[in-house]
């Protein structure tokens, strides 16, 4: 049947997370965790989400550039779409004047990516198939076919992706039941938020030790001693036959990076996470360099722009392990070049997750990695955060550590109507009455 | 006298340019000049008028995020800003919500330009001064201030730069007096538009020739056979004994772009420009290393995102010259940091200009560069397009082939009133005409 797009609209959701310290970091200290959410409707009943996640200020900029966009998607047939998807990705993420604001970068970037996923979450809803499994079911020839190579073909050309794809055919089958017997592997960040004292942090070490977690993350960087502070308190808590990793979202500069970790080496992190500007591919391997003596490796990926620099950090040697995000990428096609070039220099790839959806959308991706592409869960697992799942009509799963695969037709993108009516900014109930009571301001009229 | 920042308006203004084919590449094939200009009211008579250039579709965008970021400014005193201008700069492009958006990139960092030059074009009328003149009479230590070096530590730090100012001041004077005299060597980009047809080509380079012009660029990119009969045609009329530059405006990826230029090398190009991904400084390396036994350097910048990329193009070798952009960095603050990695490293900078107003803004930097930065002008040379000046307020003037150094207080950001009003989109006589007549069609309202 076909699937005509009839519409889109794009709401502004946020969720006042700064009045708990949830998500705070060393650089983020007040994040209002929220998101760009967008809506395709269709000819048909099936409609596809797909949203890119904000910290509040500037929601409305995404939501903007979403139905500029939109233009280049209403009125097409899905079967349009994946017929040539790449060539539709590279007339989003290219169109001749609306390049110039990025090019596949920044809020442009952040807008073409909801509206993409929002085409998957479709495309595997009409086929009945939760995303994952969607892309596991692609011959190694379709999912090529969705990627646009411009920019990476130094790095990985079509043909060493389809020759890694087609290796990935091999076992397939037992991959996938081991993963929906078994879950995948996660890592949990609810621990070590920034704005956490040291009771809240004991407590949420607890908890999720209590859950089955073997692998922590803390944030580090808001102050040398506030950081040995809370990492001794985790190892105190979680011992040192667990893994600690440690995140200092961008605080610093590149011998400044390296400085500070070799202050922190005796609590064993695993990784320092975007140690410095998510830029600097250079930057990240000369830390990566210089803590290797010391066993820190470097990670990063939450930030980067697209696949031109996923390439260069691998071309540099600058990441041990790849974080890919599918909400800051150019959605699923962007990920897919991005996964196969980690590949092909075996660097693991360990989704971002947390904030707003993104545990929902990075999940299938290590699903799909693990299935087809790199066949392997070794140093691999997924990010996971605890807040806001119940926003979304069907939360992902976890069990024992591990990430339950979801078997719900589409990318699990869509959100409770109720949660999008309640935090919709600035008008729904949530927000009026943080303005009535003066706990936030209103924005501005223009 | 207090001068403080009581508003802000940001209007989105666009110039039918694709009509004409005036400034089309192979990438860029139908831009529709265009900006996004920002007007900062004060207590005072004085106002503030900085803008970021854009070429079409989403110019709504930046205005939106200029407005955003007015909170941060709006309520402000000049003299609060400028007693701190380097922290003003970095509330500005990192608050801890926004930057989300970014870091320091796209639409969010091109409003966040736009503001930031709006506030020098306040100062330097405050000051009664040509912003070239503002900033060649600021001491090191105040020029320094302005500056954030967050990030960029591992190539330049604060006292080194201090060190390249203070050689600077160094016959300053007799520097200033000669470019006044003389004027700032330009070269001439508008005979070579990938759009025109030879005859308008051979047109162009006559005139300018006339003009006292002996620099010219041309498009390449949009096929081999089109490129050389475009070089072959520009140099039958200027000769080898003039520079000529080429230009793909990103349009390849490595391999070809050395495969194809090693093509073009009988044309002689000075360099290429932007022959790959605007995020690509491992690439860029690749290619200046394999075309340099051909005598092709390697250029970029104008789409260069911040001064981050802009230290690793240093630092790897990628670029042979830099194209700063004024309208695309974060504004003067973050230019300054970039003329002085380049003089660090002796790269010599040439700024991207035509468009809308990037002549008005890029002749600053390079009048500024000479008198108190690199003091040299070998190699190095302003880019002139010569559509739209007459939309200024105080055009720019270019004589014999080389800029001539304005005497008017400000950033001569400040378009004429009646320019504005016929050409704001959509709303504008122009637009309106357009619509009506088909030419264009009208926006969708959301």
């Amino acid at each position: 049947m076909a699937v005509k797009i009839t519409g889109i609209t794009a709401r502004d959701i946020r969720f006042p997370t700064s009045l708990e310290g949830d998500g705070s970091d060393a650089i983020h200290t007040d994040p209002d965790y929220s998101c760009a959410y967008i809506t395709l409707t269709t000819s048909t009943e099936a409609k596809g989400f797909g949203h890119t996640f904000t910290i509040g200020r500037g929601t409305e900029i995404v939501c903007e550039a979403a139905l500029a966009l939109g233009e280049f998607v209403v009125g097409k047939h899905l079967q349009e779409i994946t017929a040539d998807f790449a060539g539709f990705w590279r007339a989003l993420a290219n169109d001749s004047q609306l390049r110039w604001l990025g090019p596949e970068k920044g809020v442009v970037h952040l807008a073409t990516c909801a509206i993409v996923n929002a085409v998957w979450d479709l495309w595997a809803k009409v086929e009945r198939k939760p995303l994952w499994k969607l892309l596991a079911d692609m011959t190694p020839e379709e999912l090529v076919s969705v990627i646009d190579f411009r920019y990476i073909s130094d790095l990985l050309t079509r043909e060493e992706a389809l020759e890694i794809l087609k290796k990935g055919q091999d076992g397939k089958k037992e991959r996938e039941a081991e993963l929906i017997s078994k879950g995948y592997p996660a890592y949990i960040t609810s621990a070590g938020w920034s704005g956490y004292d040291e009771q809240k942090t004991r407590q949420k070490c607890k908890e999720a030790l209590a859950k089955g977690f073997v692998r922590f993350k803390a944030k580090v960087g808001t102050g040398i001693e506030a950081d040995r502070r809370r990492l001794a308190v985790m190892r105190e808590e979680i011992g040192y036959d667990k893994l600690l990793m440690t995140d200092a979202n961008q605080r610093w500069d590149v011998s400044e990076a390296i400085d500070w970790m070799k202050q922190l080496t005796e609590f064993k992190p695993l990784w320092i996470e975007e140690p410095t500007s998510p830029d600097d591919v250079l930057g990240h391997a000369t830390i990566a360099k210089a803590l290797k003596p010391y066993n820190i490796a470097v990670a990063t990926g939450e930030h980067c722009q697209n696949r031109v620099v996923f390439k260069q950090l691998f071309q540099a040697d600058s990441i041990a392990y790849c974080q890919i995000d599918g909400c800051r990428l150019g959605g699923v096609n962007e990920v897919l070049a991005v996964l196969l070039m980690a590949a092909k220099l075996n660097v693991p790839v360990c989704p971002h997750a947390g904030g707003v959806g993104l545990c929902q959308v990075n999940q299938h991706f290590s699903y799909f990695d693990y299935i087809c592409v790199s066949r392997t869960l070794e140093n691999r697992f997924l990010e996971y955060a605890e807040h806001l799942h119940e926003n979304y009509k069907f939360p992902i799963e976890v069990k024992g550590g591990h990430y339950v695969l979801p078997q719900i037709p589409g990318f699990q993108t869509e959100m409770r109507e109720a949660s999008l009516d309640t935090h919709e900014y600035p008008t729904g109930p949530v927000w009026q009455k943080l303005f009535a009571e003066g706990t936030f301001k209103p924005p501005k009229k223009h």
